[in-house]
């Protein structure tokens, strides 16, 4: 990397937590396409005054995590449809001081559906009702899924949730036989979480397709149950890859391939 | 470099149109060191809005250039005597969202008439009226020297910088015969003044010392001239060089060499 100079483009993420995974996918892109920019994680306590510097100081991209997501909204200036219809923001670009939001966290999941080609008749379960869960449930309804069923132990943000795109909620595991069974919750994830099985077999058994939305470990004892089963899988580590790369061709106007996605995402998640 | 990692420490600059040298010099140590750091120069048309970034980002070290020196005061939480004493600030040290503004210009000039051990019996003649004047009139009042003339043609700037500190002040070219003679205006700086020589031979031939604050080129007309007659020349490459690094140590808790210095920069006047 050449040392750094003045005219370079800053990007930033702002977390109450930063991770070292942004800074490393963003840089490693940077450096590979030879882009005059860098990208560093901040946390705050003053998410309106960040918001004021990101603007004050040109920086050109600004990556917004928990617990943010929704406190940024009456600070930009225009909310895309991919944020506006979650009520979410995960990424804000800066055109000369005017700050549009969007979520590619929603437009990774569709385009993960997409990809994959779910099929829009399938039923779908969904384990969760947070901010990851409202990106989900949304995207399946924007890929025409009508048989969608919401399971939330929190009786009324699941019921919310589901309300909201005319899907159902219940609160208790219901019978297996969903053919595509998303989890949402932090179950499966590295820490007090990591061995808890987000579904039990019998859901995967019924299940074709098994999609986690835990990034780590990509390998959750949910993903290895479905490969196990032979279900198709989709990992978490795919959502966060694809909408780190939305945000960089936002970020940077430069459109970038599958494969240096994946070494962008293998390189980030090393460190 | 390495890549660039979430746990780095942002130090920046604003200034209206800012130079690659303070992004180099402190990046050069900052490697140099081992330092994860990393400094950057930015441009703002909101100052408020960028200290307010420089607060909620954690932004660690702030240098402040034309126009905003004076702006930034009652924008910080303490001012340190260096920058009080002239009523303008350089230097911004953030300690956990507290803002301490100092100004190292005025301790560079302090230091360069300690190092040079310049006399504080000599007449001193100091052309110029603007906010560096002011940081040089008041070193060398801190320094004991008695006998300062400011030539300036504007003048009332002039007389109100030679009143505050007990000096006199003239509009028209005095009599040669001072023995420290001090440049604090723009002639001899790259640009339109490039060839101007700040003060005649007549007054070359008769100092002992010839300061020129201009940086860039280091040997200005009045340098070379000051050379050539055998005279002890002071450079505002020295200036430039030994504020960076005073603000290098606040900004760091890292002090440096003089070697380093002079290759910070040097390396800073490459590019």
């Amino acid at each position: 990397m050449p040392i750094l100079n003045k005219d370079m483009t800053l990007c930033i993420s702002l977390a109450a937590r930063p991770s070292n995974l942004g800074t490393r996918f963003h840089n490693f892109l940077y450096e590979e396409l030879g882009l005059n920019f860098i990208y560093k994680a901040f946390t705050t306590q003053d998410i309106e005054g960040a918001i004021s510097g990101v603007r004050a100081l040109g920086i050109r991209g600004c990556s917004v995590s928990m617990p943010f997501k929704e406190a940024v909204i009456p600070l930009v200036d225009e909310i895309e449809e991919s944020a506006a219809a979650i009520e979410s923001v995960n990424t804000i670009v800066n055109d000369g001081g005017r700050l549009t939001a969007s979520n590619t966290d929603y437009e990774a999941i569709a385009q993960l559906i997409a990809e994959h080609r779910l099929d829009s008749a399938s039923t779908v379960l969904v384990r969760g009702s947070g901010g990851m869960a409202k990106a989900v449930v949304a995207a399946f309804r924007g890929a025409g899924f009508d048989d969608l069923t919401v399971l939330a132990r929190n009786e009324t943000k699941g019921a919310a949730l589901a309300e909201k795109y005319g899907y159902a909620a219940v609160t208790e595991d219901p019978a297996p036989g969903a053919r595509i069974i998303v989890n949402v919750t932090p179950l499966g994830m590295d820490g007090t979480d990591a061995a808890a099985q987000a579904f039990g077999d019998d859901h995967v058994a019924a299940a074709e397709v098994v999609f986690d939305v835990v990034a780590f470990p990509a390998e959750t004892p949910l993903i290895r149950a479905g490969r196990a089963a032979g279900a198709k899988v989709i990992t978490g580590a795919e959502v966060i890859a694809l909408q780190a790369a939305r945000q960089f061709e936002r970020y940077t106007g430069v459109a970038i391939t599958p494969d240096q996605v994946a070494r962008a995402s293998a390189f980030s998640r090393e460190g």
